[in-house]
């Protein structure tokens, strides 16, 4: 399996506090978690390469992509968003991490606001697995708790999910749909909660073993689905009726 | 509307707890509630009526069914739950509260486990709207809370629902799809958890409007669907292929 | 209720046979058929219009858009597409019909191609209806023909429908999911297939039945929902914890 | 993976046209088509088998179980079905074929009445694949034609497919969902149409294959899932709110 772990890299150049947690990028430990899985070829790309390291080449050639963002979605090119959204569509898995909720990809192909209640408390989370016979909660147990953690609450403005594995619990009073997701066109898309950037929730090991787990499942079925366009149809079966 | 309350009956004459919070029986609650709302003319019937108050006229009569129970599950008599099964199907709503989660029709119509994790701890819940646009959240805002309830707690053993309205949130930590809805059949049904028998869940106005936005909501669209059986098709429409 | 319908208006200038079935505009046709079912005030609007018809205020006002299109729908400027998907978030109803399938607002809203096979043969269709129970499907039986239509057929490009409505058999041998629903944010949309410019589809009683049905199920369920953005949350219920 | 494909086993003895066109048995024709295509060990068990061939053992040792019958339901013992119940809701995969539409296992899991218009008129079915990226359609293409098979047409009364997969197209003028799927517990069920007794249906190479990859989709993602029942719940996670 060939992964590529997409990360803004804005944080770590940006905020002390974030480049102590994350010496070399965000994106660089969630890829080592997904190496240390043994989840295939896992490389990286950010925001500040050519094109975003999201060159049609490269897409072609990923499997799939996991996408951390915050501050700069908005530095997002828009053709590369066109790519992103037209590869999963004929079958690249999508795994969309924390603060991506309102990334341009995210919203592109799902189609609504994507907003959500949030709050910087830093307190504790636990994250319950609702779907305990998912290939996203395997090993998983019952859940898991992530010490600190940025709250998310609902309502989250997300189309209702295909399948829903986590619901969240914050110690505030929320509670938060935490781990879902989409099939759309031959892609798949899981989207999962966890990851403020202050905080090193990208190092613990259930996080690592979600996010394998999601990469795993969101692999593509088949070769990439040549959709036919909108073309026109000869009567094919027409003999059908003879 | 013609909207019927069952109610087990069991608990409130043995246990004076239960008699002082609801001294006319909690399907008498549970129906002043709906009265209050407007929701039409809204009987009750208890296990201990004869053929448990819902025979087959009494059935096709009714358009919404609303059931609560506990103690009594394994009384209801089978032939009452098919008639139960039947008249669903065929486009009867149906309203299931709290431990009725393990009652015989919710059952038979999921054809899950239905279990759970619960504890009677008697502290707050708080229930979170996440489908703002539902009319079975309308009029509740964000959310609200019950002061007093047993604690459910995820795994719920359901199949995935059509549509999540609320998630709640525990003290002691869990979390819980404390609203949910299928549709089986021409039938729709709704599940809501609060409700233990014995605090004054459903005296509290914010269960109320639930309660009778979901038997609103789950009110036949039309005529009782006739099911065709299981029969065999003349070539009605075989000059198609002519 | 206030319901809009929304016309391309350009095949009536341009195809004399197109005028010749739809002297009024095809608008006026569908506008017609949901006045006579009683569906509310019912006023068009035209891409020729200033802003297409669908100003800010307008669109506020609009509980229901229906919309055609097919040969414009590059035309339609992407501010109103932006109007449009912000106004189904926050609870207007949508029923697409028909050639808009590649329409700006559907195709915005579903997040995928939205693409499908065709052809223009003008031959019988025959649409069955999958889900007896569903309010769209009221009054229709088993189904019904539309006698001469364009043939669409699978796959759609669309994201799994929440309900699927109604599957059609053509005689060319192709099948396609002809009505189906998504709800996206506070907001309902429903597809429905037939309505090719050339033949008299819309003035088809069924056709016509099954559109009320449409707009009627599509109808809000509240006043508008505000979605709370992306917002930071004060620990209201921190109390809970205390 | 262990396959268990478990038949009927009546028709054969009593038609001798079945018995031509399945000389081992229908079930052994099923196998073959899944040792062919390397599904791991494949065994056969019949209705005649002491306990059916589903002894507590014999199912706890099964990953996926696969399910023809059609003139016997009323023959299989309950207790087997409550057994293959438990399994699948820990996570046995089932594969449901033709006539098993009406099966006690496929009706204990879904709840619904499971009924569908039929026809016995052994013309041409057409299957149009609706979801390219999902894994049961591998290799399937477009779709497939079974040149002689039993018309089967909706109403089918099942709750909402989780996933659709195909459609059927009946020369008489009948669409079908021939492929469809439900997740029951940790269990998953796939329903596939084709497969009258008096065709050679299942000797056909397309058949095979969507069987084969029923069977793979089908199997478990991880160990029994051990349903906790329904336990009281210490205040294990009680340590949050201090």
């Amino acid at each position: 399996m060939s992964v590529l772990v997409w990360g803004e890299n804005v944080h770590e150049h940006r905020n002390p506090e974030v480049a102590a947690v994350y010496p070399d990028g965000m994106h660089e430990a969630i890829a080592a978690g997904l190496r240390e899985a043994g989840a295939g070829e896992v490389q990286t790309a950010t925001l500040q390469d050519p094109e975003h390291g999201l060159t049609v080449e490269r897409l072609a050639a990923t499997e799939v992509l996991v996408w951390w963002g915050h501050l700069a979605h908005d530095d997002v090119d828009d053709a590369v968003v066109d790519r992103v959204q037209a590869r999963v569509l004929e079958g690249m898995g999508l795994v969309v991490l924390h603060s991506a909720h309102f990334s341009k990809p995210f919203r592109r192909l799902l189609g609504t606001s994507c907003s959500l209640r949030w709050r910087e408390d830093g307190r504790k989370e636990r994250l319950w697995v609702v779907d305990p016979g998912h290939p996203i909660a395997a090993g998983l147990g019952d859940g898991f708790e992530v010490p600190q953690e940025e709250m998310y609450g609902e309502p989250f403005g997300i189309p209702a999910p295909d399948e829903l594995v986590f619901i969240s619990w914050f110690v505030g009073g929320e509670v938060f749909r935490s781990g879902a997701t989409w099939r759309r066109g031959a892609g798949r898309i899981f989207y999962f909660r966890p990851g403020h950037e202050t905080f090193p929730t990208y190092h613990q090991a259930e996080v690592r073993r979600v996010i394998a787990n999601g990469v795993e499942w969101a692999r593509p079925a088949g070769p990439p689905f040549q959709e036919p366009g909108n073309v026109e149809s000869p009567p094919a079966v027409g003999d059908l009726v003879a």
